[in-house]
């Protein structure tokens, strides 16, 4: 995808994208025009391959702008890597109190990020048994956020996926055999084959679909799905 | 030092750096030998300021290399990001409980730096009102920790900067007017006068002294010395 990112790239302001690799997580982020930004031209061409990768993308329409407020934020918790990316506004969160994680920059979502794993925190010290656990408490916790307003966001332990949509969330899994995709915005067209390898199972999830002719799951509002691996391991409604 | 930088990365495996910008701390990261790798190009060429920088070489020569065991460490601590690079091994010291940060890879150095964010938070849940309490408590678990073997290290919690040597610690602070230096290990000549502005005050410090016909400070073994803006505040021994 280095053409299409080019382009896209030119059109973005502020930009930020989190690898994992491993168990380790490596972040770049822009606060900067991304086609003057050299930040940008690395990952447009930083060919490791990761399991999961968020990226955040947004005009520099309002906030300030540097590097403690650009998404994903991460921390660390019970050894893993977390990161997290929002797309809204919540009212009133920055009043929420915390206690272990606190923010380093001024925006709502990354204190909501920490009130998140705060709760996560509090209520297991150490990794529960067993995963449902974490994932019914994080479709309590996102609900919650969601009533402040727009609460779009990505949340990645290194393992788990977890994506809440509030107004706008789609989400594509491709896999062989790959074919070529056309991008909505551009008159780009992308040929996966050429990208990926007969193995390789990609999800793509996104405020909204990125090309035409293929089968977007186009997410309810106030609805949860957690990814592991690549595929839907479960989706949810949040007023269920 | 664009051109003396290429040669050094010629010679090593495995790097990383931390800038502070503001209150954000960007790392980049490279457990690849870094003649061949883009990160190592993208830091070559970073031109932005930093009041605080942290860099950590070595030859993998002991270790699994990847992402996760690769310094500096970061965290975040009452809003602030701190990081964390040490030079040496530290016996035992991964049996050490830990309660609030959890090491992310198997290093025993991001383990001991989870253990003085512990103890820091442990003692001061909040900011305390004088810095010398952090000061103070820092110089007492660094001697701790030095107790278990070589403890090279630098601390950074944005502002203030630690540096504890155990055996090998050296620093140098340039101002205008600044010159030409010459590096011991390469023939190679730096004009600082084309790379700073005359209020710039840049203080490096390093596991060894760099250049020759410089007044580098030799720290002594069990000392401590702190910064901030570039500039040395205090120095202590530890047996005092």
């Amino acid at each position: 995808m280095v053409a299409s990112t080019q382009k896209f790239l030119e059109q973005i302001d502020v930009f930020g994208i989190a690898f994992y690799e491993g168990r380790g997580c490596r972040t770049f982020h822009d606060p900067l025009p991304g086609c003057e930004s050299k930040i940008a031209e690395l990952v447009r061409t930083h060919t490791v391959k990761s399991l999961n990768v968020i990226c955040h993308i947004r005009k520099a329409t309002n906030g300030r702008v540097c590097l403690e407020n650009t998404h994903p934020f991460t921390r660390e918790l019970w050894g893993r890597s977390w990161a997290f990316a929002h797309n809204g506004r919540l009212k009133g969160v920055k009043d929420w109190p915390l206690r272990f994680y606190k923010p380093i920059g001024t925006t709502d979502s990354e204190h909501a990020f920490c009130w998140i794993l705060d709760q996560i925190r509090r209520h297991h010290p150490a990794p529960p048994k067993r995963d449902m656990a974490v994932l019914r408490l994080v479709r309590e916790l996102t609900a919650r956020l969601n009533g402040c307003g727009t609460f779009n966001m990505m949340l990645c332990d290194s393992r788990y996926l977890y994506c809440h949509c509030s107004t706008d969330l789609s989400w594509l899994t491709r896999r062989a055999p790959f074919g070529e995709a056309h991008l909505i915005d551009t008159e780009l067209t992308v040929d996966f084959a050429k990208e990926t390898t007969p193995r390789d199972i990609v999800t793509v999830i996104t405020t909204r679909p990125l090309t035409h002719h293929e089968p977007w799951q186009v997410m309810e509002r106030g609805s949860i799905v957690v990814f592991r691996d690549g595929l839907p391991v479960g989706a949810y409604r949040q007023s269920a």
